[in-house]
């Protein structure tokens, strides 16, 4: 079966099923359907090339990272490039820095790609119709969720970890070894994004415990989520005085680089203070101690985002929303009080 | 002035100016000198979407990134991403496992992805003419040369620092701290590649210094760059039994994973073992010991990269060969004995 005889068969001209095939947005909802059972009944497959000839779009994927420092974007860039060559797309990948606007980025890549779709890796929490409107292609939220925005669930898609259960229990993991007096390394407590939903986590598993919130125990880095500045606080916070047995850290390398402060500082991890994080990335596992954190399922979070932003692009679905499980890794920076 | 204008000035076709600005292949020399001698001197920008139209390549640069674990190749793509995207090119990223063929990877991705140019990150050092005929678009050697191949200087360009005089350097570095009894954990010691002009550097300094070799203190570890297989490597060479006062790695990942089997085994670094490496990341900045290591200057060779391959692309050079030096970073994880 050609492409005519589908056209003929669904009394359309060939260049509306052309548009239904590339997914072009100007055909009617009941023609789309119509073609769409009449390609998949006849088990019509387009040829590549006439299909090249008629689509008005590229076959590209945005995908957008965040901060310049952030290991675990790498490890799981890998992954996503895979799954996009894999389903016939091309990646087309873009850096900014952490305080960089990822939607103004996203929009300025798509006119110029003409994208097919876009993968934020790593974004702000509280998107509006209105802040994400420069966007004109299917989206995925890769590690986050619009939990403090107003965009509707239907307009995007997300697939990561809870990250307030996340950030939960990697502080009721020290809890429950007798740690109260709990430090949190953080960018910001009030970015309504990542840090933000990560403290909140903090915040809670210390009140569930009956713990009081100690503000003299949070340290804030200027939104930065990079070692250095994370060693530079953790240092400050050794040199207030401030009493602490244990520090939590949102992600595996600042937590490194806080054990690096401690232990220039003469406190040893875990005899001295305990540390845990967030991640579970490769090389801290090959630390002395190793470190212990929360693994977040780097491929699958990879993998599954590139499969519903395609599911989106080819029309299969509108959104999807996956929360993934962090799992604890045991490493030997905590101990039991 | 407008490409008929250019046209009409050289005696030529529009077609023709098309061709020449678009380095269409097929169009004779002096033709071609005489195009762009007029555009240059006319000031013509061409205009982007007139451009798309005629254009017969895409914008793509390929760039090939070897092995998965590879955090200097991480760094590095970020400042070549920022680079290809100033160029006004597209980044085309393919990663590959550390015992694939790049350059067949790079010939499947360049008819892919019509690509004018490619990156290759990571790659073996003897190529020939004939190796490299699957590659039809201009390339660079990012990171490495082909000292142990026949293809002609003038057929590619290459970027890196001097592998051999790098290792040389850092193995001397331990001999001037009065080590004599240096182990080397490697991939493989004659893999054509990275691995043996790096041993080669290693067994030089050991020559130089009148230090005989001892096969005891050499671990391969398969082919394999890699954290798990670097530990398990120096672990075997730990409970060999070997006598040993430091290791010397070929890169940082790898000598943070020799510092953690040392430890894992009871011995401190430094105080019972040097560590020295090659590579100068930022995470092994913040380990504990702080690890010594011969910093590549990662930004430089990623911007130096992409600016050759592109004046090739744009026929501005035909080959350019970039040795950079690297430094010695003074971390932790050596003393002298």
């Amino acid at each position: 079966m050609t492409i005519k005889d589908i056209a003929k068969a669904c009394g359309v001209s060939v260049s509306t099923v052309s548009r239904v095939l590339n997914n072009h947005p100007d055909v009617s909802q009941s023609v789309r359907e119509r073609v769409q059972a009449m390609v998949e009944s006849s088990g019509y497959i387009p040829n590549n090339s006439a299909r090249d000839l008629v689509r008005t779009q590229s076959d590209a994927i945005g995908v957008v990272v965040r901060g310049r420092g952030n290991l675990f974007f790498s490890a799981m860039v890998k992954t996503i490039s895979r799954e996009i060559d894999s389903l016939g797309y091309t990646m087309v990948l873009h850096f900014i820095e952490s305080d960089d606007d990822e939607v103004m980025a996203g929009a300025i890549l798509e006119r110029e790609k003409k994208l097919r779709g876009l993968l934020f890796l790593g974004g702000r929490f509280d998107y509006s119709a209105e802040t994400l409107a420069p966007i004109g292609v299917p989206f995925v939220c890769c590690t986050y969720t619009n939990c403090f925005g107003t965009l509707s669930d239907s307009d995007y898609s997300s697939v990561s970890v809870d990250d307030y259960q996340t950030a939960y229990r990697a502080v009721k993991t020290l809890i429950d070894l007798g740690h109260r007096r709990i430090a949190v390394v953080l960018p910001d407590c009030a970015d309504r994004s990542i840090s933000e939903l990560r403290y909140k986590g903090y915040r809670a598993a210390l009140r569930d415990s009956g713990i009081p919130f100690d503000a003299d125990l949070l340290v804030e880095t200027d939104g930065c989520f990079e070692m250095p500045e994370t060693y530079a606080g953790t240092g400050r916070l050794i040199e207030s005085g401030a009493d602490f047995t244990a520090v939590f850290t949102l992600s595996d390398t600042t937590g490194m680089a806080a054990i690096k402060a401690l232990e220039d500082h003469g406190r040893h991890v875990p005899e001295d203070c305990s540390v845990i994080a967030i991640d579970g990335i490769t090389v801290s596992e090959y630390v002395t101690p190793t470190l212990t954190t929360m693994v977040q399922p780097v491929e699958e979070i990879g993998r599954e985002s590139v499969r519903i932003l395609a599911d989106m692009i080819e029309q299969r679905c509108t959104s999807r929303h996956l929360r993934l499980e962090a799992q604890l890794r045991q490493g030997g920076s905590i101990r039991r009080i």
